[in-house]
């Protein structure tokens, strides 16, 4: 790189993101040291994002930078953590500066709204890849998982997924959208999505099971209830869809986008019949924007009810793990 | 992949590595859960290895999996940190089963020599990249850094570095070596590197300073030099390479080698005048491997002398940072 990678460093990410105090020793040794608060667990994931693969090729950078932060909050979010630091690993084909520092300024913007301390991190040439991991805590013995779920509780999810998928069909111009106001709403939603720390931490002590949905609800919601040893059942009628995705794409394809979609970075959380009221009253659902989408149930696998009957995906001309890409 | 995410996490990596009692929560949910010890401090590094610039195309997949988690436990070591988690985001073209077997057959071995456990991860398709994020723990306070050293202070080093640079010249046909015995030495250093964990950890107490030695010598002293507010002087009758590689490229390029060639894992560390003889007491520098290559001073940089002259590095052919790649 013309840029050598300690002046890299120094000048896109050294001190970006949030100043912690319990960050003894940040970016520029060979390790950061970090205080783990002594009453809570630490909670640890890992995502990458590949160009071509998880955005397209010549995604605006700070979009790319977002998203590489978003979809690890998005993980921290689904156990009901609060994230504080992240290491980033970037690999680039070539040092450009102007896109080094809108990659680094769309990070560092959501660092800085989460409250993440970008402690530590490598460079290196090659493909472009960028793999972020992100450290949160969380109260001893209160995280959200995918296993606590069982038949008879209830399903929601939060937000209106499918708008992301419609953004995304923009991005590779599978998709026209004349309304700009329509459309500036679904690019951004796929371009910068928004992800739920606040309602994950807060459904601890109601919701049983939660995942973040960014495969597509259906898929998710399968995840989700294996885990939990058991089966979904989604109701069409319920599936919350933005009126910018319904004038986009039609009724029908709002839906199966929503169904299949994926990056839509919401949570899919599962409640116990005992919660719902206390639930309902405490984290009011227009409030936390939040809509109940089925039930869980004996059955393993995760279906599709329409109008009384199962919804067959063969018709739709997608599998259920299949992509929009 | 024709082999889904899935069942390639639980073939190759599901409960991989140590089993640890201080994860709750391991691979298959958003995050991993991770007990973090109240009176220690967690340490935190990432790396990335691509291929074609960390590792030549067609290395052995064994090699590769111990590399990606010997550089992360050679950042940990230089920290004077205990390992103890780890999380891998691995990128690759296509899932070829037998690379997978033998790639995470490498790392788990590695891991279980240092109780690691592999606690979370992503796969995702696109060119090879392995980005391992390690996590360690060390008692508060007592980490070793780069930032502690001081002019008239002795620099030491672990191992014989240089043999690793040559090994590499040989996986890419640059350099042949007749002799069976040094050539699988050569070989397996630069394929097998030994993180010097047991020795970081012994280290605290007595370096004022240390770093891993990834880039060659000279530009890792450094670095060390530069963390800690000073200059490095190594002397060149001192450096300390095999037999092995003396034998393989001569005297000469041996010492070039250890200065410039990288890959070596080893540690540098800086020695206040008070505490040489307690190290050499404590750690018998015959049992632990390490030789006094240098001492710190007040002039910025860092030099070589040889018979009470700076070696002039121009008359070699590379610069300090170069690369025998």
């Amino acid at each position: 790189m013309a840029l050598g990678e300690f002046e890299l460093i120094d000048r896109f990410f050294r001190g970006r993101g949030a100043a912690r105090s319990d960050v003894p020793l940040s970016v520029g040794d060979d390790a950061a040291l970090i205080e783990c608060p002594p009453d809570r667990q630490l909670v640890a994931a890992i995502d990458t994002l590949v160009e071509g693969a998880h955005f397209p090729a010549g995604s605006p950078a700070a979009s790319v930078g977002h998203r590489a932060l978003a979809v690890n909050l998005s993980d921290l979010a689904a156990m009901g953590a609060e994230p504080a630091w992240a290491l980033l690993a970037l690999t680039l084909p070539h040092a450009d500066e102007r896109w080094l520092e809108e990659f680094s300024g769309g990070l560092a913007a959501l660092a800085d709204q989460f409250r993440v301390a970008l402690v530590g991190g490598d460079t290196t040439r090659g493909p472009l890849c960028i793999t972020l991991q992100i450290l949160g805590t969380v109260e001893r013995g209160t995280a959200l998982t995918r296993r606590g779920g069982a038949p008879g509780e209830a399903l929601y999810v939060s937000g209106t997924p499918g708008d992301a998928a419609a953004g995304l069909q923009m991005e590779v111009s599978r998709l026209a959208v004349p309304d700009e106001r329509v459309a500036r709403h679904l690019r951004e939603r796929f371009l910068f999505p928004t992800p739920r720390v606040g309602l994950g931490r807060r459904l601890r002590g109601y919701a049983s099971a939660c995942i973040d949905v960014s495969d597509g609800l259906l898929g998710d919601a399968g995840k989700l209830a294996r885990a939990s040893g058991c089966g979904a059942q989604l109701d069409y009628e319920t599936l919350p869809v933005s009126p910018m995705l319904v004038e986009a794409v039609g009724a029908e394809r709002a839906r199966e986008l929503a169904l299949t979609g994926g990056d839509d970075y919401e949570l899919l959380f599962s409640v116990p019949p005992s919660r719902v009221e206390s639930l309902s009253r405490d984290l009011p659902a227009a409030e936390w924007s939040y809509t109940r989408i089925g039930t869980l149930r004996r059955e393993p696998g995760a279906i599709v009810m329409r109008n009384g009957s199962v919804i067959d995906f063969s018709h739709y001309g997608f599998d259920h793990f299949g992509s929009v890409r």
